[in-house]
């Protein structure tokens, strides 16, 4: 993942394997951001190269860069790279700024892990004809390259703007290459295009490039025409004038933008097959942040891979300095983004980050709204009162989590990311098991089957690679009120080889079996030629810290209703009074012990902690 | 293991769990060394608490602490530490020594890992009347307890001599209480006893003890009876007469040596139950360097623990700087005291050891000889061309490596430190198909089978105590002719989850398909509340040193035959051409690809690199 795009461009192009990368434009609004995270994490799934950010409108506009403003161009790349996994370039104009400016900028983006700048000119901020631009600025996109070499060495990649017909400035294409090649030449890395309309226009502008001796990659921009609206708009401002067949077709279909967009992915369809044969690495998306139009013009060229095998069990971070990290608590499973901000400001991330006992330095969740429908918009208030609707006891809330599990109309839960239950759960026989367990009283939020040697490949569970097999132990976690907890303890007893930590919401309670702090590995992979790959613990020194999270996510509920209601003292009930409780269970196979944790209680009646094996 | 002997008395005395200890004495020439340290060995499988090593003949003997002398006391009591993982006390006299003396024999011990001192007064080095001992000496065993304890503060254990009939040099027992008393006040932390002939003696004596104030634990001293000689030795050492009903019995057996010794069970048996009844922690046996009679006693007693559970998979160091050793190559498996021997200069055994890519700093094998029958004694050089013969082609080499493996007439190999083949080669699958490996051309040296989720309480793989599960990968190691070689070579490249390394002697050929010199976890154990321990790992970075010993072995067989002989040239040519190979197999259940393997080319038919899995 880390470093520079030209690298990865470079790999991908020797080893023959087509790339895509999709553009993006920073939201306007909150709401329009919780909406493109949520795209890009879809998008993710389809494994692009890499994820291009647009400038805010208006070249030097502060509020692009302000990385506390959640929309501005800089917070959307530094999100991107830091909590959706995926590589992301940052545009960067350089119209009507001065060089500190830049390099102010510069060093913001370094900061939050971009490695990648798309250098441009940009409009000046002004066009009226008393604007001077300032005197220590600069100029041309050239300028900019060089500028961030000679400040920043070799740090960024820098990619430019290629235009096959002919920058609108320009007098020609001829004399738009002579600057195309001074841009390189100043320590441009590769070309993303603009638009065109056409594979030749494309091709003779390569010829040309390479005539003038331009020697590095040059990616072709893609537009999927989406609608004549965007057709219109797209059009005035690149001042490209679509052939007229196309024109000519897309006024035929009137206002209809299915049509229009079929159309579109039509055309767009063949012309990257054309381009493909012609020799091109790879594809760059304007994407105008819609997604159905690319995400199928990719799958009909065999780009989309919604299936790409994992190499850690969770969501991979694409900032440099998290590229050694490879073990995580489990606590977070469902939170990986919750994860990834309290963690952002460690300093490394090494070998057994989880191996010695001292306490890691948690961060808040500032921001953190953005990646969830946590948002309080009134809208989404709504939507959980529809899905959570208002508990008058605590079976009401037992029947929650068990619709949740059972996907009958709630599709999300204040401990969970994703709107989806994950297809580890749903697919095991833990399904219905967890099912009996919301139904006695107990409220689970995460977990995992037990899982010895399955191909890592596998589906469901593989991560790592073709050739290695893939563990786990069984683990779950949930609230669980005293009463029941007593009971369950008196059971625990009887089983060595299960550990439990237990904690209520202020700390006052704590009950474990462990006799140490040492993290216990609870997901782990064997491979060739390597030691033992442990990613995923359960640790009790950063227990006591995700206990105060995943307490506190009862607010999210509990705040739905109003203060007096019964619906609001029931969650604050729960909150108050239970316990969060997590469970390893290490057994390996089925085991006459799990049979007596079955029958050994009325309440543990039909509950199995640890579900069938699942062997290969 | 480590640590006082003290902490570990009071455990087993508070957990009611009886032990044992064994008292050695030094041996005279190097292969009573060869003798004692293959006792050693045999006597460790019984799980003694400490073995306990007598001082040299004649107090202040400069041999005894001589540690480059093989024979010496200090020699021995640091390799039983070392080498044999057992935790060795050291006897020492202070008579006839001065102060400087004694200190520098304790830095000595302190420099080799020795933690726990018996304290003695010893025979002044002359008993002749002009004798003076010297000015600044330490005349008592008090003096000397004294001495430690000034010097060293709570670095040793100190044992000290307790004397059930008195002290032969003292007026009465009472009085030689008092002594004692001031031995234990001076800083004593526990006591053995003389030996003695009845039980009622030594409970007198622990009374009396416990009536002045001595408050630690008195171990009782047993001495089987073995022979009629041993006994007129011994009561004429400790100037004591066996009591008449026992002398009068030994007399009637006359020398029949074999009747005395069962005689001799007999009565020490009676006596321990009885003191065992009377509630001593544990037992004290002084050997005279015989094994018979004692293991009989302990067997009776229920004390000799064969198949005790093993912490870890390979023979554990008792040397205090060795505790936090976690993980070896495999290489050295079937022969831990050189691995042993070449690693004592190492300053720690962090986790991780083989982490870090750094090459380690192997020792030399200086005195390694006295583990191994490899001490070349004319007996031993006969042994070895009755077992090894004279081979006039390298078919006859091979087939000494089948009767080795099929246990016809070959009891050892240069590659194997013990006698026996180990339960994991001869009770598993690998049995059969290593004799066919063998039988074409392939030279095994070591292996392991595969093994998937097995209790970690197995009785042949186990390891770890009896919550966990322990796996393996498979591994083989042999020489192999460099024509076999390139054919095996071919056929590998089909097997992505197979990693190979493979050197010859001079180090010209290297031929791996490993990309990374990362260790490869070849061993690994899964337990509650616990990351994945990895004992055992095949390291790229160590194989050429192992390599260098591995082909230097061969020089054991090649020098039992003139140089001119075909033998020698047979084994000669072996060395020089051949390649050592190790090969791991990733897959842990049975797979396709085997039968493809074996089927492949002529050579491997009816090879199965990877045996049937083991499971549960």
């Amino acid at each position: 993942m880390p470093g520079k795009l030209i690298d990865k461009i470079n790999e991908k192009a020797e080893a023959r394997e087509p790339f895509f990368s999709l553009e993006f434009f920073p939201p306007r609004t909150v709401a329009g951001g919780v909406n493109l995270f949520s795209r890009l994490d879809r998008m993710a799934k389809g494994a692009p190269l890499f994820v291009d950010i647009t400038w805010g409108a208006g070249g030097g506009n502060p509020s692009a860069v302000d990385p506390e403003k959640p929309t501005s161009s800089l917070a959307v790349a530094q999100a991107a790279i830091n909590y959706c996994g995926l590589d992301a370039m940052l545009h960067l104009t350089c119209a009507g700024a001065t060089k500190n400016e830049i390099t102010e900028i510069l060093h913001l983006a370094k900061k939050h892990g971009i490695r990648n700048i798309l250098a441009l000119r940009g409009d000046p901020p002004s066009t009226e004809a008393d604007w001077v631009p300032p005197e220590d600025g600069l100029p041309f996109a050239t300028d900019l390259v060089k500028h961030i070499r000679s400040e920043f060495g070799d740090y960024f990649g820098i990619c430019v703007a290629g235009y096959p017909n002919g920058h609108p400035d320009c007098v020609s294409v001829d004399e738009d290459i002579k600057y195309l090649k001074e841009k390189v030449d100043a320590g441009a890395d590769f070309i993303i295009t603009q638009l065109f309309f056409d594979t030749k226009t494309f091709l003779e502008f390569v010829d040309k490039c390479r005539a003038v001796g331009i020697s590095c990659p040059i990616i072709p921009g893609i537009l999927p025409i989406q609608s004549a609206a965007s057709l219109r708009h797209l059009t005035k401002l690149s001042k490209l004038k679509p052939p007229s067949h196309i024109a000519e077709k897309v006024k035929q279909m009137k206002e209809d933008d299915r049509a229009i967009r079929e159309y579109g992915v039509e055309i767009a369809t063949q012309m990257c097959i054309d381009l493909l044969e012609a020799g091109v690495p790879g594809f760059h998306f304007y994407t105008l942040n819609r997604e159905v139009a690319t995400k199928e013009i990719l799958k009909n060229l065999g780009l989309w891979k919604q299936q790409k095998c994992k190499q850690l069990p969770w969501l991979c971070s694409a900032n440099d300095k998290r590229q050694g990290e490879d073990v995580r608590p489990i606590f977070w499973q469902s939170r990986p983004k919750s994860y990834l901000m309290r963690t952002q400001d460690w300093d490394d991330f090494p070998n057994g980050r989880w191996g010695d006992s001292s306490s890691p330095a948690f961060g808040d969740l500032k921001g953190y709204h953005l990646f969830t429908s946590g948002h309080p918009t009134k809208e989404a208030q709504e939507e959980k009162i529809r899905m959570w609707g208002f508990p008058q006891t605590t079976d009401d809330v037992n029947e929650v989590f068990v619709r949740f599990i059972t996907g009958q109309g709630v599709s999300r839960l204040p401990w969970v990311e994703e709107s989806e239950l994950d297809s580890e759960t749903t697919n095991t026989p833990l399904f219905n098991e967890f099912m009996k367990l919301n139904l006695n009283g107990i409220l689970t939020i995460n977990s995992q089957p037990c899982v010895n040697a399955l191909p890592s490949n596998h589906e469901v569970h593989g991560w790592g690679g073709d050739d290695g097999y893939v563990f786990q132990k069984c683990y779950v976690e949930f609230f669980i009120s005293p009463e029941i907890f007593e009971e369950l303890l008196e059971v625990l007893k009887e089983f060595p080889k299960m550990t439990y930590h237990a904690m209520n919401a202020d700390g006052s309670v704590t009950k474990t079996n462990l006799t140490s702090s040492q993290p216990n590995a609870v997901t782990w992979g064997v491979f060739p030629g390597k030691e033992i790959i442990q990613p995923t613990v359960v640790d009790p020194i950063s227990f006591p810290i995700w206990k105060d999270e995943a307490f506190e996510l009862w607010e999210e509920w509990g705040t739905l209703y109003d203060e007096d209601s019964v619906s609001r003292q029931v969650i604050d009930y729960i909150r108050k009074n239970y316990l969060l409780m997590n469970i390893v269970t290490t057994t390996l196979s089925i085991t006459r012990c799990l049979k007596c944790l079955r029958c050994s209680l009325p309440v543990w009646k039909g509950l199995v902690l640890l579900p069938d094996n699942i062997e290969p």
